[in-house]
């Protein structure tokens, strides 16, 4: 049930007095081979943290033989020094691996614009080597959370091949990925490039129609490494799916650790003229604070539902928009249909369905309500 | 101190029993002339409210003789119905005075979705054409508060003329308007023309720049009536000013009695390359809830300033951004410089200078916390 179920790959998770809260704070997920194709995807924030700055450079030949991830400090906005300390790591596992420092992924994540201790964290490398096992998964899971009140891990059985996978994050969700570090593994056989189509196809979905707060972060960062020690090749599509389903798996989990949030919402938007117009329209109500607000107590209050769309480019006559609420149509034509106290919001999922009658296409964005508690952690935690 | 005080105009506020509060609910501005040149801007919400589909076609030819405004219901998603009770209340004013209702401006604020009871408003109309005098500006001024604790005025004295105003808004406030209604009074003598372009000025750098959770209301209206009876044409140039002190004295009313806030937040971009790209990368701070909850908690955390304006396209150097908050340049080249403690935010005014280093432009956009007072307004006071 982690990164070190498909074959070929070993983890470790440990504790280098990084994070000022104690525990797991290292952890190291190697790809023995046969094989070591990879892609990643990274936020799309311009200004990066210097893990990204880096690992930007690692992954561009398609080839990742571990990525070494810390929590306890993001190294970001830390200068020229800051860059020098994720480099510093990248060497130290390549050094233990018997590798080059260009095929190492390095990530971080915890507070911005402070640095991190480089002796600690090289020592924190050192540890992580020497526990390295094929059971190591959950260890590494746990020594990348922050503000995550659990570990998050999937695993997706293909014909024969297997693919694994990690992520911490629990604010900042947003899109063009979140405060979020994902790594995900596979024995099955795929080439860098299919790793590629498969794994920006599998975000587009999932990780990248997550919007807790609109906030993009700064480091962000979605690996997969394919070991090949299965000795299978699945159809490219096949592949996609899996990972797809993998990926879709964890952000549901990074949707429902929220920071604060009392409700996970799906705002699902159909008959929209285009995929895009449809993602348009659901981000415009996920990022409407007024409706996070009403969906926290409990009001369905789908006036604020259409005032964000109105804030949209996508098409559709503003007098004939519907809109459901846990399936309750409480808007018809604009204008106030079935009675609003029959829906209930009291339970954790809602759902708000939008027809735009505009066209075919449909497209589901997840968010989370504005409550006390996300007010509350994002005054309390200077990140 | 209100929209009487220039010469030309008749105002009242009246009680009809709107508001299920009680209070004045009802509000009339009448202009006297001898002109009626006007012009008006409204919500680029495109899912817009009855009165503002009405009242476009009557500001088209410049020329507007009264405004009605009511709170206690926005008249917004109520279809025909709602626009036939907005089109009875132009009516019912033109019948009064004896002119057309095609030069009858309508506002309307408070619950959408809900229809108005049209006998009460039109017999609210009765009684405030009943009320009309020369001192009526703060009746006015109160009759169109919803969530306000406040009402809103301003007076600004030209050469012989004089400049009026009163606003209501307290929530929904965002770029191109905001849940805002704003009618303004002049006796100067200005044609429709110009009215038009120092109102487009005036806005520009004022109700717009106000982005107070990022919310787009359906209502908004900004109205200027020029009577023309104090006889001095002032120049463009200076008449521009005018309204342009005017504007901005209310939006920082309206700023000040956001609902819930604990700060007033002036962001200001300097050296961008150009004045749209400063407001682009101020507004991206204004909607950062991370930014926004963290100077609530008063803390001082320029890293969240950095990631929203990475977000942006906006020129600049990644690597060398400085940010100031209160003065203190916390941020240099991207990097921590003065200690944050510093920083003291316990004050309700915050400032945050952000150089680009791009250019010569600049520009002040102005934002509030988010508390748990925002949370609790917006959860609980259904809109």
């Amino acid at each position: 049930m982690s990164v070190t179920t498909p074959q070929g790959f070993r983890a470790a998770g440990v504790e280098a007095g990084l994070k000022t809260s104690g525990g797991k704070d290292v952890a190291l997920v190697v790809n023995d081979g046969p094989t070591h194709d990879s892609a990643t995807v990274f936020t799309a924030n311009r200004c990066k943290a210097n893990p990204v700055l880096w690992s930007q450079e690692v992954v561009k030949d398609g080839t990742v033989r571990a990525v070494v991830l810390n929590s306890g400090g993001a190294n970001c906005y830390t200068g020229p020094d800051g860059f020098q300390t994720t480099h510093a790591v990248a060497e130290q596992v390549a050094d233990h691996l018997g590798i080059g420092a260009i095929d190492v992924v390095v990530c971080s994540t915890g507070l911005i614009g402070l640095a991190n201790d480089r002796a600690q964290l090289l020592a924190g490398v050192d540890a992580a080597y020497a526990a390295l096992g094929p059971d190591g998964g959950q260890d590494a899971a746990e020594a990348i959370m922050t503000t995550d009140s659990v570990s998050k891990q999937v695993v997706v059985e293909g014909a024969g091949w297997t693919i694994g996978g990690m992520a911490k994050g629990a604010g900042m969700l947003a899109p063009q990925l979140a405060t979020m570090l994902v790594v995900l593994t596979t024995d099955a056989v795929v080439p860098a490039a299919d790793l590629d189509t498969a794994l920006r196809a599998a975000t587009r979905v999932s990780f990248d129609r997550l919007d807790s707060d609109g906030c993009m972060s700064t480091n962000d960062t979605v690996t997969v490494m394919a070991s090949g020690a299965s000795g299978i090749t699945p159809s490219l599509d096949d592949f996609t799916e899996a990972l797809t389903q993998a990926c879709t798996d964890l952000a549901m989990q990074l949707l429902k650790d929220a920071e604060g949030a009392d409700h996970e919402i799906a705002i699902t938007t159909i008959n929209a003229a285009t995929e895009d117009e449809a993602v348009e329209v659901g981000r415009s109500v996920a990022r409407s604070n007024l409706f996070k607000a009403a969906v926290f107590g409990n009001d369905p209050n789908w006036g604020r539902v259409l005032a964000s769309i109105g804030t949209t480019s996508a098409r559709f006559d503003p007098a004939d928009l519907d809109v459901a609420m846990n399936g309750v149509w409480v808007c018809r034509q604009s204008t106030p249909h079935a009675d609003p106290t029959e829906v209930d919001l009291t339970g954790r999922e809602v759902s708000v369905t939008i027809d735009l009658k505009s066209g075919t296409e449909r497209a589901t964005v997840w968010t989370n309500d504005l409550t006390h508690g996300y007010v509350h952690e994002n005054s309390a935690y200077s990140s």
